[in-house]
């Protein structure tokens, strides 16, 4: 027979400490609601083992006992993988007090780091032996690394750094019954047997959870050189893009793209922002070249920009002088987020499309969705370098919530239609975690879930481990 | 019951075309003998199927008849994953008809290409668009792709560009039963579901045949910088790596350790070769840095040296003044191996320690196999960036062949010991297979063969592709 809530609060409490388990709504609501604020889930209790050893005691307790683990690292995803289900029925599992850096080996270019560490923390202990961790983005300074190797996290500095999964040399994984799994190598190359290490980085949770790794690290850039270009299309953005390779010797690292509208969305964010340029331009380039040793950065990206002017690809543009002024164009990047959000509920996408096949798909897809809903606006943004396009959508502001969510996710179907035949993805790096299962399901061939559910089916035979993510939750308890 | 061998010929004819189906002696002779020429198997027949649909149909040929499958690329692998296995019971499906470029994308940096295409070819046609793929080793001309990608290939340009695997973008797979599995997408970033692309790289065709593939090409370099350093030690050549990674802003594209027994070796394979510099080192250096675009690599790699020369970390070099003589001085990495060769069987083995370590386990390694035989002849080279040795041992000419066998048996477990020791993995490239299978058994936990096992399962259920490489074939049939 199942333990009761209290019997469980009670086993976990003595497996961890009193620290370890929280009950009270009062102390378990940011575990429970999801990034946003628009759903909850309903967890039986939240754990917060403070070793790995103390998450492999609590999994083998709820392994014993049949109940359904929901790991939770910092609780940033925008895919429900990491919200608890409405059920009732889920003990979350809370990684945040495993948050110890172990060891930084400058000669090997390396650092070995536990899962509950937050991404900004082990970026700050690398920079301060001169190592650069390059993964980034919005929520680097609360999303926690074991949640950025399980879902396999990208953000601005892939184009030169790679994603995640190519910044993970070892790892540590509790299994779905409690054993551990060392592969805590620190190697750079290690071809032995099936690589387990990548099918756990972005399996989403639901194979294990990620109690330590090994990252790799690259020397810390000396000299930056941000640039922001206005290009009349994204065509141009696209083909600026390939010259901006070749003339930077591969040393971009960020190439994003920013429509007119969401420059206007970081002013109304930011009062303290201004247009950068002198006249209004309907794209922009936020660009970024950075290098170590002896290499002129400013003038290697001057000359790119006076090629591309000539070429046509870039009307206007700005090269930081200083490092302040390459963090104000910097603030536009992150405004526009902030400007997004402040307008309320909105479709969130990240697709991604061949690069050469970019432009059309914008085109083809702000056509259908146009015509769809003239009323809406359509932003899209993203790292261009990387094919990886933010398609979002603003809901016309008078329409209810009801009416909002329902148009949302019509516009959603429509975009992810134009996307398939464009060979694009509907999920560049958010993952699929439950918000996403519908569409990704109809869109996947039973040969590829039944290889998919037998790979779980190996990993967790007794279905506990973030059940209903990515695979839907068997029928059947 | 199983049909006969001639039954199978006429059926495969039927399928493939008398040039699908090879099954003399006299044909077969470079399908059933390893690259040394040391071990000979014994198959069925070799098919030879020319399109992905052809691939399926043998099988689906073979899964029907319960016939056993030995998948063959260019067949230049050192660890007996293509060779068939003696017993007169296996299927060779060479690919080496399946070699269609279809498509080079300049904008998107990607190419899409056969299974069985030679890595040389594919590097050329990407050449021709003024776009690079950088996967090279000494097998190039004659290695094949899909080959490459199931034994995630290492070789000289990892520390700039990856291991295979970072330079994959999508898989088409005929699966065991002889289902397409079609993963053919040209993005950089996908997190759909696990990631069963990453499952097939490195599982050495015992998952399923790669038929078709999408790469990722990265600018042509337009100026090269080539150098070969002399050093007074390891550890001095691994403070090189770090000095030269941050003073050439990680434009180093090679960096190979070289010691002088492996110099001499190469003067006695190729006579045209003398010692570049005026005395003889311990060991050297040779690195490659390449760009685009205005960098001027020269006066970054120069001033590299002189830092170099300053902390003691170098004590001689040769910087190529032309690409003449940079090719001379690849020659020598390229004679050394021949000259090995010629020194007829000896120990290769590619390890991977980190990179902080490698001095080290040099150091413990060479003093406990000196110990154990010292008639035998140490040559420690390799791809040092990725702290990936080959630690190769050349037994006293004297013994005859079967006191060598056992001799260098010793030796590599002498050799895999002292590497437990330092964390190190036992094959870094070159792969499992059967060759390394028993050493690698040894080593690996039973929940870890377990989970392994349980992948094979649901991919191969009935164990008839690639059986007995990396995990040993079932007992019974």
């Amino acid at each position: 027979m199942a333990p009761s809530t209290n019997e469980i609060v009670e086993q976990l409490t003595a497996l961890l400490g009193s620290k370890g388990v929280l009950q009270n709504a009062a102390d378990t609501g940011r575990y429970v609601e999801d990034w946003a604020g628009h759903r909850r889930g309903q967890p039986l209790v939240v754990a917060r083992p403070a070793t790995t050893e103390e998450v492999a005691a609590v999994v083998r307790f709820c392994h014993v006992n049949g109940l359904r683990m929901a790991p939770q690292g910092g609780h940033t995803g925008l895919v429900d993988g990491a919200l608890p289900a409405e059920t009732n029925d889920e003990v979350i599992i809370s990684l945040e007090r495993l948050n110890r850096i172990h060891a930084i080996d400058p000669v090997s270019f390396t650092m070995e780091v536990d899962g509950g560490c937050i991404l900004e923390d082990i970026k700050q202990a690398a920079q301060r032996e001169q190592c650069f961790f390059p993964l980034a983005f919005a929520a680097q300074g609360s999303c926690q690394i074991g949640g950025n190797i399980a879902t396999n996290a990208g953000g601005l500095n892939v184009l030169r750094y790679g994603v995640t999964r190519e910044l993970v040399l070892g790892l540590e994984v509790v299994l779905p019954d409690g054993r551990i799994w060392n592969g805590l190598k620190a190697l750079r190359k290690d071809n032995r047997g099936y690589n387990l290490k990548q099918l756990f980085i972005g399996s989403e949770g639901t194979l294990g959870i990620i109690t330590r790794a090994v990252l790799k690290l690259f020397p810390e850039p000396e000299h930056t050189s941000t640039a922001l270009l206005a290009v009349p299309s994204v065509e141009a953005a696209v083909q600026l893009y390939g010259m901006a390779r070749r003339g930077c010797s591969d040393l971009l690292s960020a190439f994003e793209l920013i429509p007119r509208a969401c420059l206007e969305l970081a002013f109304e964010a930011a009062s303290q922002l201004s247009d950068p340029l002198a006249c209004a331009y309907p794209y922009y380039v936020l660009m970024e070249a950075s290098a170590t040793g002896p290499v002129d950065l400013d003038t290697m990206v001057e000359q790119l920009v006076e090629n591309a002017m000539e070429a046509s690809l870039v009307l206007d543009g700005v090269l930081a002088s200083s490092a302040a002024q390459a963090e104000r164009l910097w603030l536009i990047r992150e405004s526009m987020l902030e400007g997004q959000r402040a307008r309320g509920h909105h479709l969130r996408t990240d697709i991604a499309v061949p690069l050469s096949r970019l432009a059309a798909f914008v085109e083809e897809t702000t056509a259908a969705v146009e015509q769809a809903s003239p009323e809406s606006s359509v932003l899209v943004y993203g790292h261009i370098g990387d094919g990886n396009l933010h398609y979002n959508i603003l809901p016309p502001p008078a329409l209810d919530d009801t009416a909002k969510t329902r148009l949302l996710h019509e516009l959603e179907e429509i975009i992810f239609t134009v996307l398939d035949r464009f060979d694009g993805s509907i999920s560049a790096e958010h993952g699929i975690g439950r918000l996403k299962q519908a569409a990704w399901l109809r869109r996947t061939s039973n040969d590829e879930l039944a290889l998919l559910a037998g790979i779980k089916a190996t990993f967790d035979p007794d279905q506990l481990l973030t059940v209903g993510r990515i695979l839907p939750a068997p029928d059947i308890r």
